[in-house]
């Protein structure tokens, strides 16, 4: 007869306890299969449990597979193999990613976190979980909510005289995923193209979703549309407003150029991201490709981790009509990523105004920063500039060096001393002599005292090189 | 020279003002390309404007490219396309997209709304909102806060005995995003497999992703392990605790089975989906693939919008250590799509066990609803019923006709009288005649009248049919 010792139970229920026990025998080898337990009253008798224990216990393991039973036989022990047993606590290995830490971070193109106005933003997301209620836990419209598409649509109206449904906008947790939806609807043979020099983040994004993809030459005017022919590209990435990391801006006649092009075969598209366009110092915003399209055929994007906070997943793309109806196929399915009651909230945020007055806030300190940064620079007699560009718009800027230094050693000795840079020859297809010696420096989340010690370090390097 | 009229500018500053009327003369024509302007001095004279005035409005439509300038010449208007006009208000086109609207939906397999426990969220909400400063806006870490990470894994270790590690936690926002993260690390060539019948979201998922896959027959254990061989699958995704629609229970042995087969092959892998795990009414949970798997080849996912809110846009996955550090060469490139502020809010939700206390109500709840809904299927004599099945777990059953009627008719009959169900039909790889005349019906949203007319109405159809 089995017989188990009850007392040893610690306030576990008696039948999860007579669970455990009898599975440790069956998985350590002590109840082989075949074995036929004793009947449910017989086992309750012997082990001074009443019959309901046993047979909550038995059904327990009648479910998992650990007995089965035999009409008017009994239950037996099924035929199962040894497992590990449970370690007692939670496994506590090391973390198994680790960033690196620096003094300074010139690669991190973030927020300037301290700028955040949390006052607003609490009073607001407070008001949101006081006035919605079931809204707040029901799925929300696959494309986000509408007050949130209608709050964007008369932004973008009002600061970008741009003429948007907000039948049309998606809103999405983030430009990768939105990017993501995107490459489904548009023709899987399609040749991608992003701009040279131009960001990591889309050639990385090109070739995890596995499409063709190709770089194109960059000029003073934007993206060379010789180069744009010639590689027979189908659907473009640019940054007109403000291309990263050179910092041009796109003419109006390269504008319609690059219109013209897609109009010239059927699905060619053009993918507008706008980001950073909030953050321009010296005119105001041109307008934007999707706004001069009248072939439907921009898709525009802009998120809000830029300008309010990156931990505020919440980006957004409008669709031109056409591949909104494309879209409309395959989207009921997928859920809208973001955060509903953040979506309430960024929608009175809009609505308010408040988001336009941020903006204009962080504008006038990034511009002061961008001021400092510069007279630092200027101040750095070692520092052996021979031009600053890309100042005009955004948060970073590109300090042209007069250097025999390669970028890899500049790097290496930078990252010696704390600092994280990247030079613009990373963004680039190939290493081209013009783009050598070029730091790109993000300034957007340091402060004037971390500014001028970084600086002074990156000048050690070359104080250090002519001694 | 070129006068406009400074009075009908209505609070406009004045250099946007007379941006606005230069660019519309050389859109329109007006000014065609070549054209010469006066100087800003000569220009400022004759408009009684400032120069300053004229200089910030020459120099947005040089930046822009509408005006080009050279030296000691002055400024120049340059070759641009005629651009169609703003239209002065938002288009007003009608939504793209518009769902049906049902009397019940018995295919919507989201939550009891009303039981969302409202007072305790908004509470830890705003404790979030009072206690987080600068938490709150910055880049959350890309497998989601620590916080909530350790709270996952110490609610699966009290409720589940699973024994992992915070580290191996990747919180993302929905499911489908998680799929689409892991699928980039599994072999590009594997094989996926799925239940038949099973989920048609993961066929799905595996379209879109463009992967080979399969479905596998399942059987009363489980997934059925010859056709699993014989498809040649790598990767294959269950629903142990309760497949979907089936409702089958894995039983232990075959779980064993299954991870023998994983063993057998390197890159063969198991993605276990625990949806619904929380809702098993008559037994207490089985341990997880997870758990019992001593290879790392298994691949956990859950999700809290079933358990919380649909709305809540936090699901997690957990990978074998191995998959983690192959996650991690594409991952820090990826920002963590969840919203920060909810993560934190849910870790203290779990923390506090309100979590356990609200997934317990919500059990006791939909047991209710599952004992209602079969009594009242009981009740409906015309409703030719030969069983009720898949009623131990999650918040669906099913319901086997005995009926000459076909799926698709009995699916139209029911949308003719606002009721939308699925047949099982539907899941199934081929149109079996052994999964033939069962409807699918999701409860967890729908109140005791709704059910009862819902009922009601589908009766009809087979009296109708009597008549």
């Amino acid at each position: 007869m089995i017989r188990y010792d009850f007392s040893k139970r610690n306030g576990q229920p008696l039948y999860e306890y007579l669970y455990d026990c009898l599975k440790k025998d069956i998985l350590s080898g002590h109840l082989p299969s075949g074995t036929k337990l004793p009947s449910k009253r017989e086992f309750a008798r012997e082990n001074h449990i009443s019959v309901k224990t046993v047979m909550n216990a038995y059904e327990q393991l009648l479910v998992e597979g650990y007995l089965y039973s035999e009409e008017k036989r009994g239950y037996f022990v099924a035929e199962v193999e040894i497992m590990p047993e449970y370690r007692s606590e939670l496994a506590e290995y090391p973390a198994v990613y680790e960033g690196e830490t620096w003094f300074a971070d010139f690669t991190v193109n973030n927020t300037a976190y301290e700028k955040f106005p949390f006052t607003q933003w609490r009073k607001i997301m407070r008001e949101v979980l006081s006035e919605y209620d079931v809204e707040l836990v029901q799925r929300a419209h696959f494309q986000g909510i509408k007050e949130l598409r209608v709050a964007i649509a008369e932004y973008l109206y009002r600061t970008r005289k741009m003429l948007v449904s907000p039948e049309c906008i998606i809103i999405g947790a983030g430009i990768e995923y939105l990017y993501n939806r995107l490459m489904k609807i548009l023709p899987p043979d399609a040749i991608y193209a992003v701009e040279n020099p131009g960001s990591k983040k889309i050639p990385r994004i090109y070739e995890e979703f596995g499409v063709r993809w190709t770089y194109i030459q960059m000029d003073e005017n934007g993206i060379n549309m010789e180069s744009l022919r010639e590689k027979g590209a189908d659907v473009v990435q640019v940054s007109p407003e403000h291309s990263y990391p050179l910092g041009t801006v796109m003419t109006v006649a390269r504008r319609q150029e690059l219109l013209e092009w897609c109009s010239e075969k059927m699905e060619r598209y053009i993918v507008e991201d706008d980001y950073d366009c909030e953050f321009r110092y010296n005119s105001r915003m041109i307008p934007t490709l999707y706004s001069m399209d009248s072939n439907h055929r921009v898709i525009y994007m802009n998120t809000f981790s830029k300008t309010l906070a990156p931990s505020l997943r919440i980006s957004y793309m409008i669709l031109p009509e056409k591949l909104m109806r494309r879209y409309l196929d395959s989207a009921t399915f997928y859920s809208n990523t973001a955060s509903t009651c953040e979506q309430y909230a960024l929608a009175k945020f809009i609505e308010r105004k408040y988001f336009e007055r941020h903006v204009s806030r962080l504008k006038k300190h990034y511009s002061a920063q961008r001021n400092l940064l510069i007279q630092i620079i200027r101040e750095a007699k070692h520092l052996p500039v021979k031009e600053i560009s890309g100042v005009d718009c955004g948060t970073h800027l590109l300090v042209w060096l007069d250097t025999n230094l390669g970028d890899i050693e500049l790097k290496w000795m930078a990252k010696q001393r704390g600092i994280h840079i990247e030079c613009l020859s990373e963004f680039c297809e190939e290493m081209e002599p013009m783009y050598q010696h070029v730091m790109i420096l993000n300034y957007s989340e340091l402060n004037e005292t971390a500014l001028r010690e970084a600086i002074r370090r990156l000048e050690e390097i070359f104080c250090f090189l002519e001694m």
